[in-house]
């Protein structure tokens, strides 16, 4: 039985987590923010990615489902209006369908994820799935992948603007509202997670939820990559029924 | 309501999906079967397959257990036998420890996952949760991809008689009891759903179900694939814990 990190010592093992393996680094991105990207390449990840943001509030639902604590509840239902949208916000599920039209993509195929990559599925499944069978707390420490997306976000709107201007203004739209909204979020999340993981054991549980998130992450730009780049895709039977 | 598919026009329609999606026509298995492979890339296949080999007796539990037809039961348990081993017979887990071994892998890292990709984990997993959460006879259905697996199986121990001939002759055992097993399987698994599929809507799930499974076991290709060819990595943080 180990004894529990310090805080500080707890907290920049996270981060030397998000450091190492956020998707920041992943070709696919790397590609994204030099100007690298083709128009189809963009809508292959728009509309890949489109399936994660569906995805959000049901796993954020799920960790609401498993967490006892009211405090925490109503900090954490937060996010589900963020996504979905709530009083005068439209929220952010809208705001990446208008990044979808911004790159010449119509709503109802981005509805349909007709578009979805298989490899892409079983990674955003794999999330939903691990918030229903793991513990809350494990779920809120998935999220603090929250602490390395602002710098992306910047990174990405300044590529938007620079690389890819045909998408116009309304393309900014998500991502200037996740500079606002991600610092925030994870503020809290973070402060639970040193709160609440008193044990060398619940911190360990932590540290894995958040390295499995980085894992999910990646996954999806590899399916992307992999489908979108260089150009690997499975055949697809004659019938469109299956 | 559409008409059920006569038995051949619904058998013709499921080895559609097979012929245009199996994957025996991933990147990954050309480059294997014509000899081009490093024996890191045949380590990093056999490792992470062998996740997939260890749950294929879960996934077939998972289809037994939401089986209420005693017949059914009595052919599908065989499935079990052949992976997890009876009586005299060591079984399909064992063979494919021995081919690990043929190609450098201790059984201590194998049994570890040590070298298990997300991208394969997720899609394994999903083949899993597919099996809790859909019916039996989705669950059959999803094993028809054998009905492709003999030929694959044959040029495979064709290519490593040939041109991977340090791997020895224990690296065959897998693919030739395979052979001589997957055949009987499927005919039984064909005709369970030929009968039992008795409306159009049963027969597309069958359908989605084959679809599905050729697209897990492409997606687990892709992951091997990009890790272990095109050379894409998440890098890992510095604590093993995580």
């Amino acid at each position: 039985m180990s004894e529990p990190l310090s805080h500080d010592e707890f907290a920049s093992r996270l981060r030397a987590i998000g450091e190492a393996s956020y998707h920041d680094r992943h070709p696919f991105h790397v590609l994204m923010n030099e100007g690298k990207l083709t128009r189809e390449q963009l809508q292959g990840w728009v509309a890949n990615r489109f399936y994660y943001q569906t995805q959000i509030p049901i796993k954020d639902a799920a960790i609401l489902s498993r967490c006892p604590d009211r405090e925490i509840r109503r900090e954490w239902i937060r996010r589900i209006h963020e996504h979905d949208g709530w009083m005068e916000d439209e929220g952010g599920i809208e705001r990446w369908l208008r990044l979808g039209e911004s790159v010449g993509l119509c709503r109802k195929e981005l509805w349909q994820h007709k578009y979805l990559l298989p490899g892409v599925r079983f990674a955003v499944d794999a999330y939903v799935e691990f918030c229903r069978s793991h513990s809350w707390l494990e779920g809120v420490a998935s999220s603090l992948t929250e602490l390395f997306a602002p710098s992306l976000h910047q990174k990405r709107l300044e590529a938007f603007r620079k690389f890819y201007p045909w998408m116009g203004e309304q393309a900014l739209e998500y991502g200037k509202t996740r500079l606002v909204q991600a610092p925030r979020d994870v503020e809290f999340a973070l402060r639970v997670v040193l709160e609440r993981a008193r044990s060398w054991e619940l911190q360990k549980r932590c540290l894995e939820a958040l390295h499995f998130k980085c894992q999910l992450l990646w996954a999806m730009l590899d399916a992307i990559y992999l489908a979108y780049v260089i150009g690997v895709r499975m055949p697809q039977p004659p019938w469109s029924e299956a």
